[in-house]
């Protein structure tokens, strides 16, 4: 039996083989097929990695003997032996995932330095205190990292040896300081690990693995997983590479670059160093670096090859790249590359600029597009008329705007987040471990770490608003205080973010909505071009309208009419309307609502006109329009005790006896959308007349007015919709013969219950278009109550991967798609120009868009500040089916 | 353009013709055939009604002309001439729907006679008093039925002339006084309809031939059809047939007769007959009639004949008959022949007495078994150690015994029935117009009337126990009070009626569970050599599970456990589950629970001992056994406003805040079945174990035990069903371990959401069986909330046709049963061999077991006392699928 492969030296890898390398295995090895300098390494499998997860923890055959020959030949080209006493060797390990998961994941650095190798290592460097430095450095992280040793033993050993000194710095010990302090953590760690402790440095190798591999399955990993949908199941692999130095003093620097700036976009150095480094100082943002052009100045020759190597790395793949480099005495190592996490802004830029560099094509251009990261540059920004002062100024990390109450954790901040409170998450870095309250927060501000810190590169990738390294500012995480000068923040009180411009403001602004750029406008323009999906939205007033004509809308996909009903000025006659004990007392309450309703409808139509609107006939249960049973019996009970005014106790009865009778086990699946419209007859027959009677004053006033689509809510019978068909036709039939006058009109249904899709062919025969409701269709498909199960085990699910996605944010396409498609096919059987359309939340939902893209539906319909979103997606579900 | 054919002659038609000429039509067209008397006559087509309804009530292209030859055809062979000077014709006009509707539409009788041919009926009946009291009848009877005229306008005419007369009874007043009153009958009509009136013959039929088209839709007639599911759209045939008088003198008379006793089915004389009446006189029971062995005496030839035509036509349809007759001066003509209604025990006992004659095979006498009507025979009878006198008697109309609340009208039954409540309908007689409140009573009581009268008819049919005609009882329906002896029963007091003895009891009497007597043995025993799915019982106790064994159950498909957790004394150990705080509070407080529920499986086990057990593991959201959210908040307040024990209000405030906690707005679709199981794995852990020591335990006591099956409920989603899997198979392995023995089981789940449906193949994955949770499937298929809609709108849907069934009585084949059939064919497509059932209540409705026959299930599970029926309806599905 042949044993399976799992470790790759570096030069057998290229960048096709991201998926069993990694990307970061995959990247150096590609770099150094094409000549870039890469220190020599080889790989462990992704493979290896999910193979010890379904053991249980076991490697499987062969790894062990693999990893010992890997480094032999590892050994064999570099002419040095790992911990050898002579030219030792010493490795980093760091995990590389198939995607990219910053920081995620464990990562070990100077394995090999050992009390055989240090020596040596002293003689080459011509620096003993480097030597061993590296050595208490190395103890430290492997010890917390594979062995998992509490972090403040080491650190408390080393302020005792600080203050035995009398020293401040760490950097004032001195060689033999750093010596003693060795002991100390070897003896430290002994002692932690009951004797389990290793000082040969293979088995350390082996365990740095095994350590990597664990990582995969951490909190904070599988956090950042659900948040940015990848899968469980790939695993990690492990990079084995030899170590360079970037503080080996003053010719020696590391640093972090981008070929392009990846929040504007602009084509612009774009980089930070730290010279007499090692790399994970500028990435966990301990020290605030220096701007990459500096470095021209400092290490001339390397800075040279560093700016030749970007260019041909981003030529090479043809999209910006994010790389590391170290330069150990002068000589340039890049240690990794890999397409540059962006802003949406940034995105957008790089595209166009690419496409217009000759590079790629305008649909390569769109596929680079995550649309659901361009919910960024919709997001508001400060209304720049504000006049107040800021407080404080830092980096602008990530663009937007952010206002919200202060926390000074990450729990909090996830538990009040989650709540839906509005938190700001005041840290004075962050870390991986931070993840969950990153996640939540509206915005993230930091004390320190520059552009390339945790805290930036994770909020840039999810669009939330970020300022970090924030001069003068003073962080009391025990004691919940925040503080910038003589200005004291406390936990509770609300500031704003402006991230893209790096300002802290100690009060609430007022935001606008954002602006959309040339970029922006150019891109759409080609997702248009390749989209076969209209696009529409859904509002329900003017402004909304307008917001989302103005953002590409196609017309209305969905305006629901209760909000018109249940607006404070209209309750009294709705009210009325709901108590009415006969056909004429109901019928004069709705004479009342009818022209409330047709100035709404006439303001929509106006920003509309000209494109068709779909106006959804009332939906909800009328008990929506009570007081809610609890607090109306507790209000009953508590004027009878009270013994109050007579009167008012009678009408809260009344009021009760009312919620009473329309009180319902389960509302969401009770009397609403047209059953109630089938029980009151007179409530369709108004907002008919209200509808046509807008309709026809839009046309009078502006010279056109909208197509007008009327559509039956909750249909689950045929006959449902044929007999409100009838009653809506009778009603806009008897206007039009009053106006004098008539419109082209349609009469449709949502398709929002199972039976409806079941039965489309059926209910196809009185409607003119099906709407798919998908969130009520995924409330009855699943069984599940939204609003009962976010706040319950839906969660729960989501967490524990029950769940791949969240249901009501991407459409379940195994179940609930099985009946959007059913739906349009059996519609289609009978008429097979039917138009179909999609108004749930998911037609915002870029994965949701391409399903319904597959299935042929006429058009998506969302809220307007997802318009653009849908658009990319559209046109990105195109392109990806071609 | 050839015209449809809409009228047939007496000689056209046959028995075969039913669809086209209804039953009454096709009845007495092959009487004809085979040489029963039957008087000369003509049928208008159902097709001509239909097209009539479908236009709006205009008559189809001529059909009018087509009357017009029918009826010269008619007076051709008669050698008479409607409304003629000399030997006259007339006719009765009559309604005849394809499946019986006893009174449910409208008859005219005597039209033809006019001031032009009283004078003729007069001389040849030698008669003159006889003529002009038929000439006011038929002008009563046209005015009212087919003009519209209100009945009392006539009444109140007699009553003067009466007056007038001083005479008491209708036979008081001479020829002269009737001649008098046919001049003020005319003048009444005339003046009501403001000169509309005619008394052209010739019109009249044609007038009265529309009106009994329109009486098709009449609200009565739709009551009816709604009640035995006789669609909408058949429309009505009319029988227009030469009049006979049973009403010539001593040697005429009419009345009804069945072959065989309808109520036992024992084959012996039964009927009815009146001397000197007309059909109407019987069926409306206002006299009481004589019974048919009388009739040997009084009018021997004519029963002699009627007695060999009985035996003749019940040879012929091979089936027992209901049939009217009318002895003209002797001669006997039979008016219709039918089927007869039946009582179960009679449909048993003639369907094996048809087998033992010959007449027909076992598997025919299975199709003649409505299951549905078995439900009476399942019916509760009267506990017979009650020693009460009764305080009435009766006749015995329709079997069974009967308890509830005396009301005096239809609409009080029904709308207090309507409620669940329980009531008893006394009337003085039941007329047509009193359908919606005996289909809701549980009994009938009438003062008047014979065994077939309409009461009698209309209970028999709906397997209602009926009192007929009780002696010496007064009603007075405005005051609201029964009067017997010096007894007075006031509305809302509660009787007992059996109706099988004919007994009235005034007090609430307890009922016993019905026998199955050997014609029910017999049959049964055939079914179940045809049937080919298996019928097990839903059942939760010993004492149910007992029951549905005897009754023949083959297994529990359905053991709910929430039953047990509800119960009184468990209640404290479950509430301490749901309060617990963690994980620990809770296993103490369920293995308090484990052993209560261990009993209750022991209790069913002994009792299915041998035969297989579906146990559902828990499924109701926990909020089910926490008090009522508003009343928990109305208890605390309370308190509050009372100041009292403050421990107590400390209670109650814990307890609502918990209630708030586990509150949802749509539990339905919340968090129960296995969603609970998930987030506490205790649960489902606990149950495990609790039916494995059952098992084991029985089968050391009894030596036998059952087949476990273990149900996860509410599973949409394959992972779920995993999870749930692994946990029971581990609870369940645990405890063979410990009991150094094991068991066969199975583990399956409920398909009862709409996406478990459609991913039928992922969960089979996981399953060893199916069972269709059809209540619930049907709730979410159709976005139906049980509860809410039988209360609301779900049965106005049912009165007004928009649903043609409910469909939580019979399956919505059309919407639920395509995801049950889906559900079938893709489980199977993964586990060809994979069992399911169903367990919804569906499983117990005779038209939804053919349905799931036809869907290839193995098994259907009902409550107990539907055992049989779903046995019965099991054999018929296959023979009528064959």
């Amino acid at each position: 039996m042949s044993e399976d492969r799992y470790i790759y030296d570096l030069s057998e890898g290229d960048a096709s083989m991201r998926h069993l390398l990694g990307g970061k295995g995959a990247g150096v090895a590609e770099m150094n097929r094409v000549g870039v300098p890469v220190p020599d390494a080889f790989t462990v499998t992704t493979v290896a990695c999910v193979e010890t997860m379904n053991r249980g923890g076991q490697w499987p055959d062969g790894l062990a003997d693999q990893v010992a020959a890997g480094l032999a030949r590892l050994e064999e080209r570099t002419g040095r032996k790992l911990g050898g006493k002579d030219k030792p060797l010493l490795v980093s390990v760091r995990s590389g995932a198939v995607f990219s998961m910053p920081g995620m994941m464990d990562t070990i650095l100077n394995l090999g330095i050992s009390d055989e190798s240090v020596a040596a290592v002293a003689a080459e460097a011509g620096n003993e205190r480097f030597a061993w430095d590296c050595y208490r450095r190395f103890i430290q992280m492997y010890g917390e990292v594979v062995e998992g040793v509490p972090s403040h033993l080491y650190e408390d050993a080393l302020t005792a040896l600080k203050t035995e000194r009398g020293v401040a710095q760490d950097t004032d010990l001195d060689a033999e300081d750093l010596k003693g302090l060795v002991q100390t953590f070897k003896r430290i760690s002994t002692e932690y690990l009951g004797g389990d402790w290793t000082s040969d440095p293979v088995e350390q190798l082996n365990r740095a693995i095994d350590a990597v591999f664990k990582s995969w399955l951490n909190p904070r990993a599988e956090v950042y997983r659900r948040a940015h949908n990848i899968p469980a199941d790939l695993g990690t692999a492990v990079n084995i590479m030899q170590m360079v130095f970037g503080n080996r003093g003053d010719t020696s620097a590391t640093g972090v670059c981008f070929t392009r700036n990846p929040s504007t976009g602009e084509k612009a150095l774009y980089g930070e160093f730290l010279v007499n480094a090692q790399g994970e100082d500028v990435v966990a943002g301990i020290r605030t670096p220096r701007t990459l052009s500096e470095m021209r100045e400092t290490l001339p020759d390397a800075y040279d090859e560093l700016i030749s190597t970007m260019e041909k790395m981003e030529h090479h793949y043809k999209d910006m790249q994010d790389m590391e480099f170290t330069v150990e005495n002068g000589k340039l190592y890049l240690l990794q590359t890999r397409n540059g996490k962006r802003t949406a802004a940034a995105a957008l830029k790089v595209a166009s600029d690419l496409v217009d560099e000759g590079l790629i094509t305008k649909e390569e251009a769109l596929l680079r597009i995550e649309p659901a990261q361009l919910d960024q540059l919709l997001h508001p920004a400060i209304d720049p008329s504000h006049g107040k002062q800021s407080i404080a100024t830092g980096l602008p990390a990530s663009p937007g705007a952010a206002v919200g109450e202060v926390v000074f954790d990450a729990d909090t901040a996830a538990e009040r987040g989650g709540r839906g409170e509005k938190v700001v998450l005041v840290r004075y870095e962050t870390t991986p471990d931070d993840i969950h309250g990153v996640i939540v927060a509206q915005g993230i501000l930091t004390a320190h770490g520059g552009m390339t810190s945790h805290a930036a590169v994770v909020a840039r990738g999810m669009g939330k608003p970020c300022v970090a390294g924030a001069q003068g500012i003073r962080i009391d995480a025990v004691g919940k205080k925040l503080t910038i000068g003589d200005r004291v923040i406390s936990e509770g009180e609300v500031i704003t973010l402006d991230g893209t411009n790096g300002l802290v403001y100690g009060e609430a602004l007022d935001l606008i909505p954002p602006q959309i750029n040339e970029d922006f406008q150019h891109l759409v323009q080609w997702a248009d071009e390749v989209r076969e999906l209209g696009v529409r939205a859904n509002a329900d007033n003017f402004e909304d309208a307008s917001k989302a004509r103005e953002l590409g809308a196609e017309g209305i996909g969905l305006c629901r009419t209760e909000h018109m009903f249940m607006a404070q000025d209209r309750l009294p006659a709705v009210r009325k309307m709901i108590l009415a004990e006969n056909q004429e007392q109901r019928a004069a309450a709705l004479a009342e609502i009818l022209p409330m309703q047709q100035t709404d409808f006439e303001g929509i139509f106006t920003a509309m006109k000209g494109l068709p609107v779909t106006v959804r006939l009332l939906d909800p249960p009328l008990h929506e329009f009570l007081p809610n049973l609890v607090e109306q019996s507790l209000l009953v009970q508590r004027l009878e005790f009270e013994g109050g005014d007579e009167q008012e106790l009678g009408e809260a009865r009344a009021t009760l006896a009312q919620v009473k009778k329309l009180h319902e086990q389960n509302p969401m699946l009770g009397t609403r959308g047209c059953r109630l419209a089938m029980l009151y007859p007179e409530i369709p027959d108004m907002q008919a007349r209200a509808i046509v009677r807008a309709a026809l004053a839009v046309l009078d006033r502006e010279g056109e007015t909208v197509g007008v689509e009327i559509m039956i809510p909750l249909v689950a019978l045929s006959q449902e919709l044929k007999a409100q068909r009838a009653i809506v036709e009778a009603a806009v039939e008897d206007e039009f013969a009053k106006a004098g006058r008539r419109l082209d009109y349609t009469i449709g249904t949502m398709i929002e219950l199972p039976r409806a899709a079941l039965v489309a062919d059926k209910i196809a025969e009185h409607a003119d278009f099906f709407s798919f409701g998908t969130n009520d269709l995924t409330q009855t498909t699943i069984g599940i109550s939204r609003d009962d199960a976010e706040n319950g085990f839906l969660t729960n699910y989501v967490m524990d991967r029950v769940l791949e996605r969240n249901p009501f944010e991407t459409i379940d396409v195994e179940g609930v798609g099985q009946l959007v498609a059913t739906g349009v096919e059996k519609g289609r059987s009978l008429k097979p120009a039917l138009k179909t359309g999609v108004c749930g939340e998911h037609g915002g939902d870029p994965d949701s868009v391409e399903f319904f893209n597959s299935v042929g539906l006429n058009y998506v319909s969302c809220s307007p500040f997802r318009v653009p979103i849908a658009r990319f997606a559209a046109a990105k579900a195109v392109l990806k089916q071609r």
